[in-house]
């Protein structure tokens, strides 16, 4: 069993594509993050939804947390739609040199090697490759269902 | 809106159920994360899934990750399991100086401020608390999914 055979489907946005739109898909389909095709030649990104957040919720909030109860529910819902109409995906990302290792796996990756990769991130999902192939994502409940059902499974 | 009309019913462990079930049952619900009750007194904990996976994989191939690729698949079952088997969820917790903020909310909360605590901790969920009674779970996505709703949904 190699990541491969764990990917599931996922929707996987392009770089120019329209953040609203994108984030508001991930967040009704209940998905636990984005991911996000790279520039030619790089590796695709994964944007767990916490970090969606993270660009949502305006800069002075987030360096003062008591604001945050000031915001009725209008002005908050507003403040956040402001960040993102008019962005692309690629705004959403964080900066080049921020960009931590990319929670990315060849096919070819053993289950605890994703494990690994996944609990050093703390990323809810991997994005499986072959070549510059996407064959999908593992996520972290897969995972641990296949590392719990047992060697004899 | 508050946190309380966001919430979602969600399982919550205790500290002393025993680990694989705990683990077990979140991987096949596909779940994000383990929600534990707290000792008498102290709030509950969120333990997101790579956390679980971060206690599950051996040390020594969290310290050289080249390691997870010499497992094969039964060895890395057998080594993940045997790091739970016997264990209660107390022992998958961080220890006590290693605990961050917790990731728990009034059930007053704003939208904004369930936001900004979610981006700060990366946690995927947050508890809902009504003094001493949970109300649920508050996961990022239905946040996400509230915010872009609009003001005047």
């Amino acid at each position: 069993m190699r990541a491969r055979d764990l990917v599931e489907e996922y929707p996987i946005a392009q770089l120019d594509d329209d953040a609203l739109t994108a984030v508001s898909a991930m967040a009704q389909q209940r998905r636990p993050g984005l991911v996000v095709m790279g520039e030619a030649g790089a590796a695709p990104l994964v944007l767990p939804g916490s970090q969606v957040l993270r660009f949502l919720v305006p800069g002075y909030v987030q360096d003062d947390p008591s604001l945050a109860r000031v915001f009725d529910e209008q002005d908050a819902s507003e403040a956040c739609l402001n960040r993102l109409v008019g962005c692309t995906v690629r705004e959403l990302l964080p900066a080049p040199e921020k960009r931590a290792e990319t929670a990315v796996v060849p096919g070819s990756a053993t289950v605890l090697e994703c494990a690994a990769l996944m609990a050093r991130l703390r990323s809810p999902l991997l994005v499986v490759e072959d070549g510059d192939t996407i064959l999908g994502v593992v996520t972290t409940s897969r995972l641990l269902d296949r590392l719990l059902s047992g060697p004899a499974a």
